[in-house]
């Protein structure tokens, strides 16, 4: 306990066991890296408030839209994805919204929602290599072939199993484009990520494995600077706007204790034949 | 199963269990409302995109405005919120960021995360009465006397236990102010609203109890014409960034285990003293 | 800050802002409402474990008996369930097997996990009109119909949408029963129960809603002295068993991300037919 | 689609989709592996249950006594622990007990609650070495050697931060050495594990680095033959009853939105100086 201060008749102390350089608070007070909250209401849009939480700035114009970009593109890929399906059949358990979203977002991890965060690892890697001097062609060829021997055949950010094309990722990637232009961002993680998808379909000899949303989305959050582990967390606020929007819609249609499967179908049982329970357990 | 269809080779049928008016989807095609997310992308920001999928309708400038300011506002109250003090706990123990977010939203319940929803409905009621003829100060004193007969003495979206004044909130709704005499939305609900602060200040002569975080945002989403319950859902949406904020500080920060008070700092016990586990049990 | 001790050469506190009466440590030392844990150890079961931390006492044989049956009755309900559902969709996206039980005990809600909770509360309601003179019969018919007025038309604990009988109640019963007859407990909550489900049958002339899960469950509860809440707490025990075991399975099968229909299968689209975004949003 | 069926009028048919070998589900029948529930119920105890849920097969009753010990020993460590420090403050939050201990038990990761699963693999990683030839001490001293190696100098199981000697730990092993005698366990994993006890106190010359709870409880799970990420499994289902006593206690207590250092306190704020926003951000 550090200090003492007396407002409002009331004495506060500061305790160094939660030390944070995010909030400032006393009574009547709440400041934001220094900037009090009375001033950036109205100032700032919801992305450049997310831009100053997790950067201790408050972003140019030109990098708010393209955090914009980024977030809003990833909301939702609907019921058929796992944290849309979770929120909608959590919504009619008899929990809040605040729940329901919270079961759904629970579940964007390594493979549900971590490939933005090794995508932004993998241009990393490749953009340090590039550094050294390699091509960035030589450089990305490299990567692949280290990442897939440590974490198997999905490289993070390119491909779908069910897009063809992912429509989002080429509209990203122009934006990009017109920001790098703009000076707004250097565009090195763009010409990374292009370098992956060329070797990518070099290596596979005429089957597509084209960029998605993550691939596109990690390029938006690596040029912007951002720490691999928030293009996940970012992810997550992303996504927790179409969780919201099918809990909701979900408790709207009603049902209750909603399975995944209609409810005139049974799960397949490949178990033990019936049997009785031995004597004397 | 209702239709099939063929693209790229493989066969999709729809199945009627899974129903969503949100988002259409097929191979290489993503609408949302109807609206081709390739379009959407770098035309909306994400607070637009977050009406788009709560409303069904993209919002005006103005509207969107709004709902910035809301959203931006509520972010993070330090880590004596208990979704923030559980957000740093969490993110301490080993797991992903995306866990650390959960468990921490779960807890926006009806008192931690309520307040917004429970004061649209005050607000609502209110304006019902009003506009079967009563005064909104006669409904505002007869709306919170039935409020506190039904649910206890807190009146949701008024006073604060830390703050004498709220610094968030008479921002927000001079903000508001603005909005209703430009046309974007009525201004009733801050009428409302400031009848309710008006006779709370009444009723405790003198014990001022102003509007806080939650009736400023309860105010904004009424005038926007969101349902009492998205009020609580857009109320995670935005604390979720002061939650990811303060979970990766506290991983940047790092600690393992972080207890809520320091090391050298016991539980009280107020249990029975030490006795013998009864033989034969 | 009430007292200081010195153990192992370090010095701690005891801070009265966290206070309980269920553990007591200190340096080498845990006790359970004054038992040490070492002596706890292999004299007690897990299901007395549970008792007593609940309940501060050690049950005895009999009582632990009707807990354990209670417990390991509940446990699964199979992959229609929304929370086996989400456990097993959630152990295919990259989180671990704490996160995967989370986000599905999550759901245990008023709907999903709440029903031995309110059948509980009904039973004693009923037993306390018994108390005041009124017949067992004439108290459930009369608490049945304030039940439906104040709640709806599903009476907690009674009837199923799958199951004509379902299996578990009446042997659930049978053991109270017994554990009556032996003086375990009074049997006066199996009355209770019983009377409900007469009264039900006599309602709906035919239509059977027999006793299910829940209702049975909530009798053994009742009958040991647990508050209602306690009943859904117990049941998160004893569903986590089912939660578990179904994420684990799924993590055998493997899978990523799977969703809640099969993959050649897409949700049925309700919304808005294409349509341009406006320009200048 | 595979089978169809006809009971109680309402045809059923099984989805391959969802496909499970532990519960068999029709109308009025619940089996698992085989068994069916009205056999079960009053037959096993909840452990029995749990061993059977995982493992397939009913357990004798001493792999049940140790099983028992296991998850009894396990279930609170205290307020200072995350995941009842969670459960507490989440239970102040206006949320339910099933969303309080999830809130919780989501944080039993690779730190809070994975070492018992880390322990099963290095003890199964030493038992490989020794079914090679190698004595287990040499074993024992190379494991871990590769383990500091690889994952830092924590070694999963044993030492602790607050106990000199964790209570719960001689007692686990004393009774794994009474099962062993009677042949219900090999004894083989308890061997391991004093030899890595050995190993470390030798490494620390006279810092003694003694087996905890974590240490102890994997050498059951071991003994018993679970796989290791099961040992995480069991720790929530152990965990769990603590986390709801907690919870429940606090709900009792009473308290809204309850933070983690008493009222009077402030966090430590480190950040910037109070700074003016930018015109036009």
């Amino acid at each position: 306990m550090t200090e003492s201060k007396n407002q409002t008749g009331r004495e506060y102390v500061r305790n160094p066991w939660w030390d944070t350089s995010i909030i400032n608070m006393e009574p009547g007070v709440i400041e934001f890296f220094g900037y009090p909250i009375e001033e950036l209401i109205g100032n700032l849009t919801f992305s450049q408030m997310i831009f100053l939480m997790l950067r201790a700035e408050i972003p140019t114009k030109g990098q708010a839209a393209l955090l914009d970009a980024a977030l809003m593109s990833g909301v939702d890929h609907g019921p058929q994805a796992p944290s849309i399906a979770i929120a909608r059949i959590a919504a009619t358990c008899g929990v809040g919204l605040n729940n329901a979203m919270a079961s759904a977002m629970n579940t964007l991890g390594d493979v549900h929602g971590g490939a933005g965060e090794q995508a932004v690892e993998l241009f990393q890697n490749i953009l340090t290599a590039v550094d050294t001097g390699q091509s960035v062609d030589n450089a990305a060829s490299s990567e692949i072939a280290k990442y897939v021997a440590d974490h198997g055949k999905y490289i993070p950010g390119f491909g779908h199993r069910f897009h063809p094309v992912d429509p989002r990722a080429p509209r990203l990637l122009e934006i990009v484009k017109i920001a790098a232009d703009d000076g707004v961002v250097s565009g090195r993680f763009r010409d990374v990520a292009l370098a992956v998808e060329a070797a990518l379909a070099d290596e596979t000899r005429g089957k597509c494995v084209p960029m998605n949303i993550d691939g596109a989305t990690a390029v938006i959050y690596a040029e912007l600077g951002f720490p691999a582990p928030l293009a996940r967390g970012l992810f997550c606020l992303s996504r927790a706007v179409g969780i919201l929007a099918h809990a909701w819609e979900q408790q709207c249609q009603g049902g209750r204790n909603k399975g995944p499967i209609p409810r005139n179908e049974l799960p397949t049982y490949s178990g033990p034949a019936k049997r009785a329970v031995p004597m004397d357990t």
